[in-house]
Formats: structure tokens, C-alpha cells, sequence
């Protein structure tokens, strides 16, 4: 098999990157605050679990070693110790087609940058959620996965008009599925609600998080369907993922939301660390 | 921003593929017989088409111009005039997040391989389809586009038992789409009928060849949605993709299937060249 790249060059390989031919692969973004990975227990456990469901290997044996390990090469390397780690794992390289062999050597490839500049305000007037046209694929099998087929992300993404900070993405069943980055919350009467994810989305780890931290706190949290046409009821709303953590919303479908004492508590808890525990 | 690959090697780089990061692009598969890609106008119209709807730009301007050159390269560093070219196209490199810049520029990777080994009694004896659990995602937006986010074809191959030669996919409606790599025409008293992929599956340039075949020899074809229950009242079918040509089946969903005049007629076509004018 021949290769050739947009440098012209052309050499002989036995296979290259599915990731790259495929999406055949997953990833975790995990934040990293004085050297520590935030969440890192979340963060390898979905990561586990979401290999498994795909029938990849781990490189490494463990997603935790695999994630301390790159981290710790990482801040060594930079010398930061506050970040992003982006965790990339491939199948495996392979010729052409979908198939693979059994024994296929997972790969990955790890990103580490700077944390983002982030607007403080986002956190206290609270953001824009722009209502996308692009939709999430409903795929039940792939529902959950933090997977590298992202192009509805990307494609809803590109939509958002000047100054929306996210975007909110349903389905073809008119489903409120989640943010083109982040997961969503909303609230009525002091009950959150948050869809569900079983046909399109992805399983968050700061969704998960936020869910443990209201049960602690008899928060009541309904995880359900939530139609388009809903959406107008709700008095608030938030977005959360493990960069931002919890951002506000405060315009939504044309309504003006307010920022709750539950989403305030939450921001209270994001700051402090304890949602986080 | 640092990347680290699995050599554990970590080096400062601006951005990188979002072919790999998020399967943001598209490809063509192509047959080449005598040094010529067969059916080089659909895959370019193709590709410019899906290329438009992603709103990435062409390297070097043009499909065609892009596929032309790629393939004379291989042509004349393999020696070879027979094979199948692959060629990725990916919207370019950025850093983590899912926005990008206007000035991105697009890249691509071009795979150049032998033909595969075919064992010819597929032609004359037919194949089994497998019924696969692995569905089609529900998206309009990216239906009918040939892009990067195939993780659902991965699992849908992986799925196949010993022997068998391709397994067909449903999605989420029950509507029967197409197979793992290939589309699928079904016959019922001398009419064919083929899925309507415009919630799910991939538009093959073969398709689109097949059904200009039969438009010209005035044979019916019907595109429509196709019900799993309806699987049972045809009495032939056949797979199509640009490096198989036609392939009938024999086995599916536990009934026996013939290859009937009309599956013939196209068969003798692929053979004789006369499908592909």
C-alpha cells in the first residue's frame, strides 16, 4: 500500500491511522489544575467503559495509567501545571478497508495546551444557547460515546452567529439532546431535568458529576425525553463540561432566563472545589 | 500546544488533522483499470457536492483536478495500472476545540493499493447478507455524504459471522438503508427498488450508475423508504460499490433469493464494460 500526503511525498506503509480513515477511536478532554487531572476517576472509568463498548483495547492496559502517564510526560515536558489534556485513542492502523485484524495495536495521541482564556462574565450574567438546525444523529449503539465521529459538533459549531457562546443540538425526533460542547440542564420549580441520552449524545463526565453532587445535595434531577416544545417552560438552565464547568444560561429560545439559587449553589460549588469532590 | 504520539515523543505544533480529531472530511474510493479511475465524473461530482455541503474547500481547487493528480502520482511511482485509490480529504489542522478558522486549509491523504482479491463465484453463486444489530445514524444533514464518521460501518463489519460476505444495516425507523460498505437494490416483479438514504447511508456512485443504467434500458427502479418487515417479498437483490461492481445475493434474512434476468443483465454489463459507459 502506498501513501501519499499533501506534501506530495509517497512511501510504502502496511496500514495507517482509523482514526483518521474512520473516527475509529475515542477521546476524554480533561482539565488539569496544579498538576492534578480533574475528575481523572470519571474520566478513566467512561473512557473504559466506552472502549469497551467499541471492542478497543487500551494502550497501556489501564485507561488510568494511560492517562497519568501522558499527563505526567506532559507537565514535565511544559513545565505547567495548569491545562487541557486531550486524549486521543485510535483502533489501530490498517490498510483500506473497515475490517481489522484481531490483533490491531490501539495507538493515541495526546494534546496538552494552555486553559482557554475564558470571559468571567459567562459565569455571572450568564450565556446565549442558540437553538442549531444541525441535529445529533440518533445511533443507539454509539449513544453515550465520547467517539471521534464529531462532524454534527462541528457542523452545529459553525452555525452559532457572532457572539453565541453554544449552540443546543436535538434530534430527529425533535429531542433536546445536548450542547455542540457540553451537556445542558434545565429547571422548573426546583426540579432539574436533563435528557436523556440513550439514542443520541454523549455521557459527560461533568453531566455525571453534577448529577452525583445534586443527590448528594436532594436535589431532585429527572433524566427524561425532553421535547423542542418544552423548552419555553423552563425559568432556568445551565451547561456544564469539564473545561467550563457549570456556565448559566440566560438566553434561551427567544426567553430570558434567570440564574437560580440551585445554579447558583452549583456555580458556589464549581469555584470553591466542592463539586469536584 | 504539544502533541505527544504513542513513541512518547512530544513536540510543538499549531494544530493538527481534524480528519483525525473529529472525522472532519470526506473520501472517494476509486477502481483503476489501465491506468484509468473508473467513473471519474461521479466521483468528483460526488465530492465537489459533499465537499459544498461541509463547507470544505478543494485541494488544489478542484475534485477533479485533485483526483487526476493524485492518481497519475501513484500511477507513476508504482508502476502499476491496476488498483484502488483512496483519497481523504480533511477540512485541515486546528487545535482542540470544534470551531475553526475562515483561512483553514484543507488537506489531503491519498491510499494506493492492488485490487483486491475477489473470488469470482460471488458473481456467479451470489453472497450471503447478514442481517446487522449495528444501525445507520438518523441524520439528515449528513445522509448520502460519503464523510469520515464510519465508526457505525466498523461495528456493523466486525459484526459479520465467519463466511459471510457483507451485512446490511437498518436504522433507528426500521428502515432498511444499505450494507456495510456497499448499496443494495431489491427486485419484486421485475422492479427494483432501492432505499431513499435521505436520513441515512452513503450515496454510492455506483448507485447513482445503476440507476442510469436502468433508467436507459427502461427498467423500473423505485427509491423509497424500505421497511426490515418488507425484506421478505423480494425475490432478488444485489449489492453495488465502485470496486465491486454488482454482486447478487443469495442468502438473506433466512429465504433463498435468485439472481433474476434483470440482476443478469447487470452482471454482464459490469463484465463487458458496458455499465461503467
Amino acid at each position: 500500500m502506498w501513501v501519499m500526503d499533501d506534501q506530495n511525498t509517497i512511501t510504502t506503509m502496511q496500514g495507517f491511522s482509523r482514526a483518521l480513515q474512520f473516527g475509529d477511536g475515542l477521546f476524554e478532554t480533561i482539565k488539569v489544575i496544579n498538576g492534578q487531572a480533574q475528575l481523572l476517576n470519571l474520566h478513566a472509568q467512561r473512557l473504559e467503559r466506552d472502549l469497551g463498548r467499541l471492542g478497543i483495547a487500551c494502550p497501556m492496559g489501564s485507561t488510568r495509567t494511560l492517562l497519568t502517564h501522558v499527563l505526567q510526560a506532559m507537565l514535565a515536558k511544559t513545565g505547567l501545571s495548569d491545562g487541557v489534556l486531550k486524549v486521543i485513542i485510535s483502533r489501530g492502523d490498517s490498510a483500506r478497508g473497515y475490517g481489522y485484524d484481531a490483533s490491531i495495536e490501539p495507538k493515541f495521541t495526546a494534546v496538552f495546551d494552555r486553559l482557554p482564556a475564558i470571559d468571567p462574565s459567562i459565569y455571572q450574567q450568564g450565556i446565549k444557547l442558540q437553538q442549531c438546525q444541525t441535529q445529533c444523529a440518533i445511533q443507539p449503539q454509539l449513544a453515550g460515546i465520547k467517539h471521534l465521529n464529531r462532524l454534527e459538533n462541528v457542523l452545529a459549531k459553525a452555525e452559532l452567529q457572532s457572539g453565541v457562546f453554544e449552540g443546543l443540538m436535538c434530534n430527529y425526533l425533535g429531542q433536546v439532546i445536548e450542547g455542540t460542547m457540553s451537556n445542558v440542564f434545565f429547571e422548573l420549580d426546583d426540579i432539574l431535568y436533563t435528557p436523556e441520552i440513550s439514542l443520541s449524545g454523549v455521557q459527560g463526565v461533568m453531566r455525571e458529576q453534577v448529577l452525583k453532587f445534586l443527590s448528594a445535595h436532594k436535589v431532585s434531577c429527572v433524566i427524561a425525553p425532553i421535547a423542542r416544545e418544552q423548552l419555553s417552560q423552563f425559568q432556568g438552565a445551565f451547561i456544564c463540561n469539564s473545561v467550563l464547568s457549570i456556565v448559566p444560561v440566560k438566553h434561551l429560545a427567544g426567553q430570558t432566563m434567570t440564574i437560580t439559587p440551585i445554579c447558583q449553589m452549583l456555580l458556589t460549588a464549581a469555584q470553591s472545589g466542592a463539586l469536584y469532590e
